[in-house]
């Protein structure tokens, strides 16, 4: 997706640039594994237009493997993002109905090619929200990955604004029968699934056959200040991560380094506390930089999981 | 429509912001009339977001009255532009389908309040160019306008990307019949209705019964310089503009400019040859100007026009 | 009034560039009232050269109607805002003597016109201060509104840098006979009143024959950070808006948002609490906004008004 | 004097941001000299205030002398400045009434110290023009140079925004009774002295007993292209410039530099038609370079002056 | 290396700010080539440090494989780019001594993975001239490509501030020993090998069993007008390409993009005129585009080289 | 010192543009006292290139004297700054060796016109710490000052990337026998001196008979947020400044304007208390102000030495 952004604290009316980034929940994950030195695909689908290269550039850029990625269909989704400051909210308006990737189907991916050495899948929430195709291709996507034996993780990343909870519960549970990890918020949890609460968890993993549930939590302070923690759960086991009070530079992808560290950590075979460590340490670093991307080092991330670093300066 | 511009001459995949502004052909039109001090409507629909708000806060900085803007539907029609440098050509990439615009019906509109007190109406042939509705609230505005007696203006302002040449030809000879003057540029007269060169003026303002016919023509030398005339034929009268060879700061607007030129002229009663020259340096001027609209005063205009402005600092 | 403001939280010394901004106390009353949907216009003059046409064409953005201002004399006010942060002050340098505005006469105005059809009418003790013809000005303007029965409202915003408290207490003490609504901070009501605490705003309203008066308070932390908090008195109550710890994006114009969401309020009906959150809602609002003009909507101020609001991103 | 400038090529009214630039006729002379490795004071006075603070740093970064600049008053002169482009001029919009150094006296400055050592005295016709003090100011500065046997250059610089043909001919006509070296346009000469081309030089250095008088011509092609040379006349011999046809970066100060360059070919004893051609390469440079002043290095003017230069690139 | 130019015309004092590129003569050679859709791979040695990884990022975007970019030495080659104007030269001022490149040996590449599968090499003649290790390696990579018969090119590309011509001429002429395809511009054709004009290329091919011999030709107009062509021989034939007057957007690269288009040309077995128009058009487009990398896709250049494109609008 | 710095909070790899600044520890003194009003000296060496000459155009601006900078060398000391935010670090990657100050010798500078006329030499440990040259220089430059009885002041800066402690130990005590103000920070006191505390600083003092000992301290809260205050010991007396809790702007040369501060109150004979709140003051207001030096006025350091300043508005 192109983000288009107001500079600094401007309103959305008071713009005469935008800064543009190139992202999306799937494609920020795929970079910050690929910025660790994973060796990360991206599979979706773009206009093939200058806009379109673009996030194939993008992507490249940070080392992501864009071979993948179809070229085709009319337009890039797009969405614009206001920050907000003090008491004033953070706006965003999505523009991103009949995008090439909503409308690609699941015939048009080469998934022998695709999976062909893959050892892991992730998949959010929000590639099925975008319509029938869509949601096609994210319950083809996971089967194809299930029956090769790759492990799938999916980010529920529910939003209300795209389908209904009846129609986001209804194709989540399918797609949760063939995944292994699954992250999910406190609120969607309790809405679409109806759990709250650490004890929760293993009643959630058990009840669809997840490996890992990891639940996240963020309290507002105000536009520019937040809480984020999570829990992890696996194997009759669940942990704590750090609790983070931020000063927040960029909040979008927040989530994303997440589940990137969460990938990072079990496909490591990091132990459960310093794989939620990792995973909430990665989240925290994102909204410190700008982007959807958690341009950070491997070093820095686990010198945060560690607790080793306080916003000295290195030289 | 919103324009995203790549900053200075830099290439889309190159672009970190995109600048931007809110315009389109007949908002071109009316915004510079509104600067030129005549009262001025614009009349259509955007989204009730701030997207679309911007659209309102832009004309109405300029003096373009909104209040016959609808609000609703779901997007803005968007484009994309990439300034050209030397023998390399500008790009635009559009995206502008299912905008609340191109999607909105005849019936929306309150012809009877728009049209109370006007005396001029402005069309250009990318708006029934958009869809089927949009061909119909083409027709609709042209016939409510004709019916009060208001003269109606077609820029003709054929968009192959947009519409066959079959299918333009024909919705655009319906409006013909009720338009009182009409621009086209020679390419689009040839293509479309067969006829080029001064001589076929008369003929085609025959064939459709017009009082004004402008043909308008462009050479160009590179991406930054063009040659610009046009002829204006009325009432048996076939008469030539200046001709100027211009090092161009932004070519978007320039025959909206032109348009603006004409109508501000006929309407305001210029003889023939000081109106086409009044509309020629509108859109010289107008390519001098960064952004959509000619924001050069009447003083300007009329300078330019009677040959008085070479560039000299005014201080 | 032209405002010149350094990039960031750079020094006046060090700025290659200044940020651009139009307005004014009245200005941003009048603005803010209008991107509420409230059909507002501007009274004051403007030089007829483009630096004024930019103040007209800035309000119109917003929708204010600028059929009132008038254009010659020779300057428009200016003034320099450097931003502080932490312990370092902002700075703010005045370059505002005869500017078109205060040298403007009542005479010049056609307050039959002006007048006509309006239910509010607000002015701030700056106006009086910008020297003779202002001060007869503003006593002329207030004396119209009154005795066409138009409440007015005047926000007394003494700056002892225009003229001494003596001056000051005598003018706007006659300005206050036609006074309904009366804004002052505790420091000026204790500097030019003698008054002070909650207890002294009957006495002040009694004093004066004033329907409303509000008290605004302001602590500074530092630079960017302020607690904000006021009281309103009517009709034998006095009420205390919530308080709001603010980091602050832009001060300038957080006094004139207060004025406007009081006469917003008052002008609506509001019971005496929900006025007084509101007009501070929608001071703590534009503070979070970079410009003088609280560009937030209804919606936003009602949100926070309600305490509903806590900078969470709205998507 | 602040100039404030339009970015680009847009318009005051688009402008969200002024460039700024602190400089003025005589600053720019001194700062070129400066520059060109020369001990050069500048004349003058600021307010007390950060805005006249920048003028000392700037003119100080450039290697000028500012021991001699005054502060006090209460305002630095301001104009603003939009770029023209093609056929659209450039426009200037001056608000330099009541500067601190338009109402400096005669008495303020240390005349003893000022012109202790000092070897040159460079005037603008500028200066008189501000107003009763700056004539007053012009003509003792002038006289006491000359008392002290300093050879003293006027540039002529006629605007006739600030004085009326008449009143600035018997103004210049008294600072030309102290004057060595003059520098007119050939419009100001024909329009004030009536004097016009090659002929009339020696007629004019007669007259007023002048050492040189220079002619400046320019020759506008579009706002952006200028044609320019000069003619130097001394001791009977009259000599011709070079002509450069010029594509325009930023014309401000082209004539500051040709009097610093003429200033600098007469102190280091230059033959006349070195003299002129330094002056004019200057001249030339200057256009080249955005800002006020002529940053080209002596190596640079003179290698223009040699004729070889020809924009390629140093490396 | 890391290219840092100052913005817009301005100079180098005056830069507040500098804008950042990535690139150097090899490597737009290698980004040229991927972007227009060959797989190619840049061979070098940046430091470990983040501004190495931005070099290897920039590449990455463009498509260019990384894979044998090694990690280590102190510093990045950093050089300082001025835009010249009219008669104004543009300036470079260069800080690339002790690289991390320039020092890194022979021995630390391999070149049995970095030549497996390739089918060409391209060097250019700076990095022979970076110093005693970078003569050695360029002539072992020389070595190493000829002796599995991949074809060799080489941009002569003398700089006499990094050798003199006597040391340049004894190194270059060892690696023309395994070049197969040679470009030189005129001069330095001259002045290295004594040889000029289209007849001694047949000559200099023969001397040094050259496949392939380019003459490249540039005249200067002014900083932003050059004129350039190039000859191309090959068994016995000569051709001439077009020549192109050019309003440069940026210089540097031109060269570059030169010999990325003859290396297209000629891996694709383009004919003898063809492929010299393409090198040319290639070429002529870069000095079109911002930065050092011809960002131009094959269609455009292919377009040009066909005389169809003068830089319309293409929308 | 170069100073190219990522704009915002971006990241190196993500930038486009850097930030200019010039500036290092020893000119961000000498620019504090020249901003105080202090004539102040620079003494260094830079490439006679336009870099090179933007050091002295910068530090001009600010009023210090650069007659005795040298010019000649390769290169300028540069260095990259990415800001750091929350729990993310500030990063500075150096590249200054081979600087042409840090190989200049001792006998290309003339002490007795330095020292002519002078009454204070300040120092710090980075000059030792640059390489051999470097090292005799500081020793020089002490002796050539300590033996014209001028007070030498030490800021020990201990940086353990350019030299080990041991190497450091040795050259740092060489130069406080010539010392009369030693300025350290906590942790250098106890790795390179093996003091801590309060208690410490008498005998720190003795051992090496200095007059002036400062003990600088600060505690990182994160990235934008540190707690700062200090100690200062003369003649048997130990007083501590006030702490301040900063949210940082720009923390480069907050340690430089407490040397200046320090300077400034010692050269003035403020009270030992007095001297160490101004001391500190100045640091904090530096953090304050984008670059690296402290842009304060004599007055606003004194206002808040004083206890005065709490960041409100100045109008």
């Amino acid at each position: 997706m192109l983000r288009l952004t107001s500079p600094g604290y401007g309103r959305f009316v008071q713009a005469q640039s935008f800064e543009v980034n190139y992202g999306g929940a799937e494609a920020n994950v795929a970079a910050a594994l690929a910025v660790w030195g994973e060796e990360s695909f991206f599979v979706s689908k773009v206009p093939a237009h200058e806009i379109g290269q673009a996030v194939v550039n993008t992507l490249r850029s940070m080392g992501v493997n864009t071979n993948f990625v179809l070229r085709g269909g009319e337009r890039l989704g797009t969405y614009y993002v206001e920050r907000g400051a003090d008491i004033r909210s953070s706006k965003v308006i999505y523009d991103r109905k009949n995008s090439a990737f909503s409308l690609s189907e699941a015939e048009e991916y080469d998934w022998e090619k695709i999976f062909a050495g893959a050892d892991w899948f992730h998949l959010t929430g929000i590639t099925p929200a975008l319509g029938q195709e869509s949601e096609h291709l994210a319950a083809a996507a996971c089967r194809e990955a299930k029956k090769r034996g790759i492990p799938v993780s999916l980010d529920v990343n529910y939003r209300s604004k795209l389908w209904g909870a009846d129609r986001a519960k209804g194709a989540l549970e399918k797609l949760l029968a063939d995944t292994d990890v699954c992250i999910v918020n406190e609120n969607q949890a309790q809405e679409l699934f109806g759990v709250s609460g650490e004890r929760a968890m293993q009643e959630f993993a058990e009840k669809y056959s997840l490996r890992y549930v990891a639940f996240t939590y963020r309290r507002t302070e105000d536009a520019l200040h937040n809480r984020i923690w999570s829990t992890l759960y696996s194997d009759g086991k669940t942990v704590k991560s750090c609790e983070y009070r931020m000063e927040m530079i960029d909040r979008i992808g927040g989530g994303d380094a997440f589940a990137a560290g969460l990938v990072y950590a079990i496909g490591h075979g990091f132990e459960l506390q310093k794989a939620v460590n990792f995973a909430e340490a990665a989240s925290c670093l994102k909204h410190s930089v700008p982007g959807d991307v958690c341009f950070c080092s491997l070093e820095e991330v686990l010198s945060v999981a560690d607790g080793k670093t306080l916003g000295r300066v290195s030289r």
